[in-house]
């Protein structure tokens, strides 16, 4: 087992100084973040209350009509207990057009339907408030491409994205987030019953382990068996990295210039 | 003046192979388009439907209730040209309830809800017909940033991406795409009356020269401005540059890994 524990107080002062850095150098004051309920953003959402002060931050809520009513009550908690500014919208009325255009359409299109819906009006309450919308993105999440992609991996700039999952927790207990968000088990809420675990196949304990031996020790595949870690989760995780990796990158453009 | 004038027939050669090579890397067989009724959208079809054959090309055309009714019937001209696949969905009852909630929305917040909307479409056919979304976004907007940032330059791959909209024109004609196309003034058609050139405040024709100057031979604005360009036009187009390169940048990550 590696400690994968960080030192939360300089960790969190290194966010806040990025978040202030991010916000001023595009010129902002403010920014908005799509509170979702769950941790991540929770997180994302009281560093960027101790950055900006809490007047300077809208979080918006953006439940659709099947999110855990819990998911509403737990961001709730967060907006009372930093101030920031909020706004509620229900994405039911913009997604149910096209599921019913579309009725055959899976679970996985309907949540990424779902995770973009939210997107654009993050984007258009980050005009209209003039706040720049803060990521909420972890680093097992983003090696894994476990995101929608133009959904809720759209943002400005990203504070977590260096942060495994359980670092998160980590830090997340040490700022003082309300404990019924730190307990319940990590989820989308994409669909009922959705547990971020359950749909992973592993646990964020185990799967940040391997990662940090993959990707920060850099690892071979069979050195992390060597490790001790199951063959087939080993490869599992490979090809899911492998799989989402056009997710960290920009699109490919054809060039032109230098050859036609 | 510069000669910006391509060898349509080597470009046209480049932009096969790189779709073929794209698509296939992926491990797919197949793209989808947004075939708005514009040139580039039309182009990018054209070209997608050579590199795949026209069976593995799924046409998408995405009206709002006010866009032109001229946009469709283009759309329709390059579909039965081409003979790809075709799929028409009025995104209209998707965009309204935002537009009701939030009513004093500007045009380019509206604009942009659109732009993100039919990307929502987009990706989500893109899963259902197992095709890769092909970019439709040429060099010019680009470098102006004159784009949707996770609207219409959301893509997996950019054929059209370094070339300037006057060589997409030339290229466009030796192609063969429908006259109609060619003659229009470009817009965005994201509300009635809207057109590049005039929503920019300049012609393609001119600031293709100046980009030509600036980034590919790498002149100084003062050169520009010597070469004939006016001082105002040159310093507008280096600040909407500045003000949009974030547009074509991955968000920023905060670095704890080196540093927590």
């Amino acid at each position: 087992m590696e400690d994968l524990s960080i030192d939360t107080q300089t960790v969190r002062q290194i966010l806040v100084k990025f978040i202030q850095e991010q916000v001023s150098q595009a010129g902002y004051t403010r920014a908005v973040v799509n509170l979702s309920g769950g941790l991540d953003s929770a997180l994302a959402c009281t560093l960027a209350a101790e950055a900006l002060g809490a007047q300077n931050v809208l979080a918006i809520r953006l439940p659709y009509r099947s999110s855990a009513p819990d998911s509403l009550a737990h961001a709730q908690l967060v907006i009372d207990a930093l101030g920031v500014k909020a706004l509620t919208y229900e994405i039911t009325e913009m997604v149910e057009p096209l599921f019913t255009r579309f009725p055959d359409m899976s679970p996985v299109r309907r949540g990424n339907v779902m995770a973009r819906t939210r997107m654009i009006v993050l984007y258009d309450q980050s005009a209209a408030f003039g706040g720049l919308p803060v990521g909420t993105g972890n680093k097992t999440e983003g090696l894994l491409g476990y995101t929608t992609l133009y959904g809720d991996a759209a943002c400005a700039f990203n504070p977590l994205g260096d942060l495994y999952k359980t670092q998160v927790r980590q830090l997340g207990r040490a700022l003082g987030i309300p404990e019924p968000i730190l307990q319940k088990p990590p989820s989308a809420d994409l669909w009922i019953g959705q547990t971020d675990e359950g749909e992973l196949g592993f646990t964020y304990a185990e799967v940040d382990q391997l990662l940090h031996l993959l990707v920060d020790r850099q690892l071979a595949p069979a050195e992390c068996v060597q490790a001790g870690f199951d063959e087939r989760f080993v490869q599992a995780v490979l090809e899911r990295m492998r799989n989402n990796q056009f997710k960290r990158m920009l699109p490919p453009i054809a060039n032109i210039s230098s050859e036609g």
